[in-house]
């Protein structure tokens, strides 16, 4: 920003790096400003656990104040992306829980979510194999997903007895393929195929299974290298005229896209247009 | 429920069953707990008229309160669906009417989609034919809907001098296949295909004439043996967060599923799970 | 309206004609009651100009009190829509500007979608080559948009350095493309293909080259010739229940239905059934 020094961020006191970030309960790594979140158990198809899900929800939080990672690649080990809550691990225990306990549990599941769409990174999904529950939750909270033919995508959390309304999918669900759609996943509990993701807008992308990964990281990295303050403000919106009306979202914009206005970045693309350059983005 | 008897609903004092009801401006029957509304009058193409349009109305309202059905499924004798206002019976009249009479009939119609979303049992509907002006809005406002290739979906209401915002159409129909298409359909009131309706995600599967019925009645059955409790929940907060912010929505997902995991279907399909038998869900 | 004279809209004092409005920076004609905007400086691919930008939200803001104009056709010269805002006359003079002046450009920019959206006629647009930046934005707009398979619409804010949140684009572009699609478009900054653009829901149809003013002209005047009353009434409340729930919009739908059926054409169309004929609508 022209009246923003880079120490900007330091000044709110709560800078965090987490290029070196070393996760306990999933892989983590960071390839240039792109970190690369692996669910790895896949043995068991690269379940969630009570620790894992606090750990993703902190990650996702922490995100806010790393100014060193610029976008989020989410994808699971060995041909599956996430089964969901694993069963003798999480729903083995919650039937023991009292009310407190299941809403503490269900508050920190949304937290995730949450998250996801609070950070100012934009977090794109490489989905191959199964696809469930809350691994469908994490697909369908990410800004881009990527998939595969053989993908299976099941929000079936009606086979467990319970409702379609997790983690925010009642909400979020209808506004990527439609209300109708989304009602026959959400009440039926079956799976799409990764055809049907596609064609209803929920990929955005079907790749090989061998280039998913690839070409999920490849998007990250051109986002990345892209003027990285306006793509933060590009998400903050989408989020926050998500229930405004049409008129006060485009005041919103006006003052969002002003702000951006102001960027080096703004002025770095028109200079470069000038002198028949590529602009080279450095996210102030 | 862990915590509520069988005999909670009557707790509330006005519990009703459906499984007998005579209807006299449709025909009605039951099949286990499906509720199969069927508009019969064939020689027209099933309009509808005053009565039954507030029978409708009265119907869909009691199903609050019905313990008895799970589901419904709604259709049209003799490969139509229904073919909307009858011109003679309502368009005639109406036109003779003053200002609180004409609010007096948009509003009993209005009520009919507002019981229909309010109804705890998923909404199925089996759309062959002629599906016109308040009979497309009975499809609309149906939670899933199977069609067949002949089919002709029409918000009509242009070609009578009115407006096409009806009975929610401005509110309901863009979000199920988008701002765009729903903007063409009520402007100039020319028929949906059935091609369309499925391409677009109106319809949710396009079936042959002869079995559409049967295949939006088998997929009522499966709903209504799975966990009705969860179902019902899954309608109200599809309903509920149409214009919730999302991390309002997910606050409110986090308690309707703690809810939900109170249930004894809950603790069925983990048992069932862990004996790897399949869970037999009962509704409470 | 039964209740209102003719004069009605001149009792507001503000009644104006627009059939002889003549255009400044940009093309405009009248055919009927179709008012034509053409964008034309095809030398540069039609870009905006604040001049241009200007006289177009003057335009539209009077459009709301021309009773003689009833749908409108916006299009490019040249075989391209509109380039966006010109790097010299615009871009480069914004990188010189306060946050004052900034925030009054964005919101001049704004006003002209507030005011596509609030006046009471359809806008058509009719896309074909480039269709870029604020083009594309004037695209989105419109209600109705007929494209070519050679067309590019890309909301390329991101390419110089900007947010994708302009002029109202991440309210308005998932509810017509859908959430995911819209992320994709609006972060990458890429060129939606006329195919997808039609398989997405952003076109209405595909058309060749050659006849895509054509046909939208002709959608236009069969919209004109409707009963442009109630098409007036479906255009506001398609905006008015953006952001309402649905129990609220079947209301607001009960009184703006009740509405239309005090008028004229409401009659009109009855009694041209009756006699098996044709209705001739005269928008009153």
């Amino acid at each position: 920003m022209k009246y923003l020094s880079g120490e900007a961020s330091s000044l709110a006191g709560n800078h965090v790096t987490l290029a070196n970030f070393q996760a306990k309960h999933f892989a983590y790594s960071v390839t240039g400003q792109v970190a690369n979140i692996t669910l790895n158990r896949p043995e068991r198809k690269n379940p969630l656990t009570f620790d894992s899900y606090a750990e993703l929800r902190d990650l996702f939080r922490q995100m806010c104040f790393a100014d060193d990672i610029k976008a989020i690649v989410i994808s699971g080990a060995g041909e599956n992306f996430c089964s969901g809550g694993d069963v003798h691990e999480i729903i083995g225990p919650l039937t023991k829980l009292d009310m407190p306990g299941l809403l503490r549990f269900t508050q920190m599941t949304g937290d995730l979510v949450k998250a996801m769409r609070a950070c100012p990174q934009p977090v794109i999904a490489a989905v191959d194999g199964i696809c469930a529950g809350a691994g469908a939750i994490i697909a369908m909270a990410s800004d881009i997903r990527f998939g595969t033919v053989r993908s299976k995508t099941a929000f079936l959390f009606t086979r467990v007895g319970l409702a379609g309304c997790d983690m925010g999918a009642c909400a979020i669900l209808p506004r990527i393929i439609g209300q109708g759609r989304a009602s026959d996943l959400l009440y039926s509990g079956r799976s799409m195929s990764g055809e049907e993701a596609e064609r209803w807008g929920f990929f955005n992308r079907l790749v090989d299974p061998e280039s998913v990964l690839g070409e999920a990281q490849a998007y990250a990295q051109n986002l990345a290298s892209g003027p990285t303050f306006a793509h933060a403000m590009t998400k903050k919106m989408l989020h926050q005229e998500w229930d405004m009306g049409v008129d006060q979202a485009i005041d919103a914009e006006a003052q969002a896209q002003a702000i951006c206005m102001m960027t080096n970045d703004f002025h770095r693309a028109y200079h470069a247009f000038v002198n028949k350059q590529k602009p080279e983005f450095e996210g102030d």
